[in-house]
């Protein structure tokens, strides 16, 4: 993840412009989740007619919703690989008991 | 509002398809939002570079994301006018002290 | 529907604050299709597990998101009503021919 | 990045209900959006009263994205590292003269 945000910082310390500010970078990534929504609903909507979708288009959306989050990541100081660390350890203290554990892995907890 | 919910009614109403399973719809107005945040950044936001946006987009893609919003709701026999109406209550309720009164408006309300 | 934009005037009017500037609105109008999300999903996801959610909080959500798209109509001095019927007629100039009209209403139009 | 989303499957497989359906998924990254929103506009809005956020919540909300992407990318077979080659390649090739380069960086390409 670090490389990942090393490299976006690279790409935008060559402009001037540098990063936008922080509502900026929000209203862009709800952009891309507005792009990522209407491939999605298109290629797995139940109702929609299906248009010829490539299924290389969702990889791309999805690929540009973590670039803005690595932009505003990095243009607050923020160690995203750290932020994730903490997450899996707060879903994994949190929702343990949410969902049904397979037999396998309860043995394996055990 | 009963009058545009009636009037999303008849034109859904007019094919066999009828409305969207409601994540279908969800998706929908997820996109729809993207657009209008793609407008408005440009609009408003501060580094991007303003390109020839007519204002009328915004509304346009206001007015988007208010079709959905009735698509849902007529869907789910949401009556739209009636939850906007126990919306601002809610608001009136618990918002009055969360900003700050202009003088005549206190001195209306005393 | 300008019953409905008038009557949020008159509310935020009361403040000092007055309207949020316009990606502050943006902001908060994802926050409110997150909340709508979160209840749709319980709602209607296939995978998730039901927590009692009243169906009310359905057609409480949608009306914060009215109520925010108001807010910036509002604030852009926008007709909601006016651009919802183009809108409407976008729809039927453009959308007429991408679903299945039914059979009486291919009837009713010839 | 590869590392990442092996530990989000690692985790996921742990469960029955293994990953969601892909509008579920949806559904919930617009909710995480949504808390990701409503953070930044009380971190950095213009008008909000500033409630004592932590920063440290952004970086959550950041991760908590992050995390519903990944299972998005997961449940598809995506490689997400190498979607988001490809699309820093796109933006390199389409965005370059978007912005303004910096004298170094110009000279630096010279």
């Amino acid at each position: 993840m670090r490389e990942l945000q090393k490299q976006v910082d690279e790409w935008i310390s060559r402009f001037e412009e540098g990063y936008w500010p922080p509502l900026d970078n929000l209203a862009r990534l709800m952009e891309e989740v507005g792009e990522l929504s209407r491939i999605m609903n298109h290629s797995f909507g139940s109702k929609s007619k299906k248009i010829e979708e490539e299924e290389q288009e969702v990889s791309e959306e999805l690929a540009d919703v973590l670039f803005v989050i690595i932009c505003i990541a990095n243009s607050q100081d923020i160690d995203l690989g750290e932020a994730f660390q903490s997450v899996m350890k707060k879903y994994r203290d949190r929702d343990s008991d949410r969902w049904t554990l397979k037999v396998d892995s309860q043995e394996a907890g055990s």
